[in-house]
């Protein structure tokens, strides 16, 4: 921090706050203005550094934030009023708790008075209760603090370190007063750091891991979001350097470890894996190293894995478990350097790493003029994704037509498939184009847009420019494909989405093109990579009942 | 209910449910689709008489399911799927909490096994913990559950009835597969009845309110929300005709007592009252009777009340205090009636009712053509608008511009001061067409107009038409009022207002137009009359630093 010597002594709780948010996460704050936290921005604005990012609405802001943070793997923040401002970004805040990801929720509050005397206050229940909505944020965040002037830099560091320990999202409640208290500067001084492994337990670990991979002959990995969310993609390379070693990825860490890899099975889902020599591979392992995996219904095929999960290795973010016996205080980045160096010493028979199964790389026999369809949309998508871009999917047919992408290097694809909040990703592009030099692409359904489709003004209007693949097909798709296909509720109402910018950002130079067929999304791509100064929306009709295949899937073991 | 005769003697509890909502709210349920409410929609959805309203998103599903409920006077309902879709509408919940709005949240969730079992599925934080959400929601709500197959009927009824008692939100959690389980109609066959007033606390009550008030000459009524909420203000109405009493109302009850009746003394709000000679017949009464006031910061011009509280008459939405002590049961339009029956008996003076001051009646000086100011937006509106209309401000000048202005006879305001929640009414408007055939007026910013401005498509696509004045002033005057007016986060950015009806409804007819002066509001707001079949946008062009005189005193006295 090149500021450290520059700082004064004594500064505000709000600077405080803004110098540790520069170190920790990177200079964005996301969020709106409300009378509670004026002199909270006040405060933070000062600090040099700090960016405003002024979001349509709360929930927006959430989602850009837990995208920033994915994108910059530090802890993304976004500032709200009190009430009304804080509870519209809960389920954001809730996404990054099943995510994983660390976000720092700020809640500018009243005075400490009027808490203290139960002022019927707007903004409140007007129950004389300001701990409400500190409860609920309890049920979404792993630690949280109403500020006092006292103890302030203290509460925020606590606070701050429980995020980067645990990669989940936090709370912090600061009343009008404490935002401008004074404080002392000193322990900007330190870096904030993440709580280290207990080495004790880090070496009972090493010893156990060493015990149970002599005599095996190949390491068989499944690598899962935590890994991504620990920074710590590096030490799985480094493991999958090795002969004899093959990883395949979750849904959630799609081309994680570069699908061209040689040690790359691609992705594992259980019964939806695309691959069945991939899946064969996981679940006949004699020992499957978990790293850093989440288990949820989505992510194995709705609990259809059939490798040993008793027997396995797990490597948490926080513990690791060998078979019965878990290790406390084990990082996920050194239990993973810990296998790195285990590996080193294993003698291991280079291992066939099946060819992968990458259906839209099939030649399609439709001609280039006829209506398009899901399939020659991703067929498509797949000739032309370029690298070093993030792909962005959205929880529907984008998401499930995106996992059968073969990513070119540097291209990796953030989704939500835990959380699955339809929407999310349309303000998650602006987190990704604020946080990225990499171009985003997004992929998403009408439906989903519909729920966040204002923050496309705040992506215009910073002159980002991401590439917008909408995907209209009347409706929520992902639902027709469950149950009840022809339900009054399966609609949503139909939108001119290429009129939209001109709307939200008039003025703005914006591409903008419909497509029917699939030689109309070709030139509608070429075009869109040539546009690189602007943002590009390219709106995709397709048929209402038209899914991609492991969307089909899905539906049919969902909707029985 | 005609449906009584023909009910089939087992239901499901989806049915069971939609049966409850019609007899207890009105056809309109609210909401959108997700996996785990399907069942629970197809269930409801096949009941006679249902009508499902398809939001874009939760969030505004609240807000529209918040001013259905007001308007209509019923318990109005929302549906949408668990985790991701009921955290999105929480801030809607919290605001009818405030507000004393009885609204019925329901969560369509994972099967009862899932929950039992921990499983880790999506929409959950996947930590094997299914009641995070249902925790929030106590926040929130006075009633709650999660509903099991073998009291599912009991259960809803006592959520239900807890909506009626205390118009506030509940809560309804219903696992898919409850929502096909099978109950008796039976219950059916029987309303549902808000519980009555104590009758031994109700006679008490008389004897104590009867003493107080002997021997009084005149008595001066503040009437607040809580009458309106409870369909109360025909028994307002009856105690006000004796003369003798005077009536004020808080702003947010404007109009409740028409503010052309004999009795009316127009809003009081403390220090902020318009009119000086109302705000001393309130504060310098010997006794002020209370009836459904909330004594909230901005309604008593933060706290500046000054009548004699301890001493007062309290009638609250189920007790009713007289000085010290307190009756409990005691329901709202009870106390009323009493308080009607004793003041029949008193013989009081008739008493001067002070001349209303209505600043936007006064005569503009300023030329027609002049660039259009908030004192002459708010002038032409008094001129304009109509009789029996709903009149609706969002949070911000909106609000502050309405609160003077002299209300035509059935014509009310629906706004929402206590919550404050600002981008609110453009959802509510929704709500507020849907439940009443008098047509609906917006008054909404422009910062306010963009967090939930998509639910303009639901308006439009269902052929409702009312008139929208968006003020554009390019960001969140309330907030430069109050605090740092040049400030980066007080600016939103800036959208064509006019060509966002195409866009989120192509080929539906709109009238737009967009105001400079006077005389443009003049020649739109009288074609919007004339324009009896279609929605009407109006964008006013206002400058950023114009407030309403209202609001600047507000600014002055919290801004310090």
């Amino acid at each position: 921090m090149t500021q450290k010597d520059a700082l004064p002594d004594v500064v505000s709780v709000g600077q405080y706050l803004a110098y540790r948010l520069i170190e920790v996460g990177g200079p964005h704050v996301f969020g709106l203005p409300g009378d509670f936290n004026l002199t909270l921005l006040d405060e933070m604005l000062t600090v040099p550094g700090i960016e405003w990012v002024g979001n349509t609405n709360e929930l927006n802001a959430s989602y850009a934030a837990d995208a920033y943070a994915r994108t910059g793997r530090g802890i993304a923040s976004l500032v709200t009023t009190y009430g009304v401002g804080e509870l519209s970004a809960i389920n954001g805040i809730a996404g990054a708790y099943a995510e994983d990801v660390p976000v720092l929720q700020i809640t500018g509050m009243p005075t400490t008075t009027a808490r203290t005397n139960g002022a019927l206050s707007h903004h409140t229940l007007v129950d004389g209760d300001y701990d409400h909505f500190f409860r609920a944020y309890k049920e979404v965040t792993v630690a949280g603090a109403i500020l006092r002037a006292a103890d302030a830099s203290r509460e925020i560091d606590r606070v701050l370190r429980a995020a980067l320990d645990e990669s989940k999202p936090v709370y912090l409640g600061i009343p009008m007063d404490v935002a401008a208290a004074p404080v002392s500067a000193a322990p900007l001084r330190h870096a904030l750091r993440a709580t280290p492994s207990d080495a004790v337990a880090l070496t009972d670990f090493r010893g156990a891991l060493a015990e149970v991979l002599a005599g095996q002959t190949q390491v068989t990995i499944l690598a899962g979001p935590r890994v991504h969310r620990r920074k710590a993609e590096g030490i799985l390379e480094a493991v999958a350097a090795h002969p004899g070693v093959r990883v395949a990825t979750q849904a959630s860490a799609k081309s994680m470890l570069p699908e061209t890899h040689a040690a790359s099975l691609g992705v594992y889902m259980g019964q939806m894996t695309p691959s069945g020599a991939t899946r064969a591979a996981v679940d006949e392992a004699p020992l499957v190293i978990l790293a850093g995996t989440v288990l949820s219904d989505v992510l194995t095929g709705f609990y259809s894995q059939a490798f040993d999960l008793a027997g396995a290795v797990e490597l948490g973010i926080s513990t690791a478990r060998v078979g019965a016996v878990t290790f406390h205080d084990v990082r996920l980045e050194d239990s993973l350097r810990v296998l790195d160096e285990v590996v080193t010493g294993l003698v291991l028979t280079p291992a066939e790493t099946p060819e992968q199964v990458w259906p839209w790389r099939a030649e399609s026999d439709e001609p280039g003029d006829a209506p398009l369809t899901q399939k020659q949309l991703w067929t498509e998508v797949q000739q032309w994704l370029p690298a070093d871009h993030i792909a962005i999917a959205d929880a529907g047919t984008a998401l499930y037509g995106a996992l059968e992408l073969q990513m070119p290097e540097g291209t990796d694809l953030l989704a939500q498939p835990i959380w699955s909040s339809i929407g999310y990703t349309l303000p998650a592009t602006l987190g990704t184009s604020l946080a990225s030099t990499r171009r985003s692409v997004l992929f998403i359904g009408d439906g989903a847009a519909q729920l966040t489709a204002q923050e496309l003004a705040t992506i215009l209007h910073r002159g980002l420019h991401p590439i917008i693949v909408l995907i209209n097909n009347a409706g929520f798709t992902i639902e027709r494909v469950i149950q009840s296909p022809r339900a009054v509720y399966q609609g949503v109402t139909p939108w001119d989405w290429t009129a939209l910018p001109a709307a939200l950002a008039p003025g703005i130079p914006v591409v903008t093109s419909q497509v029917r067929t699939r030689d109309d999304l070709h030139r509608a791509l070429v075009e869109a990579s040539a546009a690189t100064d602007r943002a590009v929306l390219i709106e995709a009709h397709l048929a209402a009942d038209d899914a991609p295949n492991l969307l089909a899937r899905l539906g049919s073991i969902v909707g029985g």
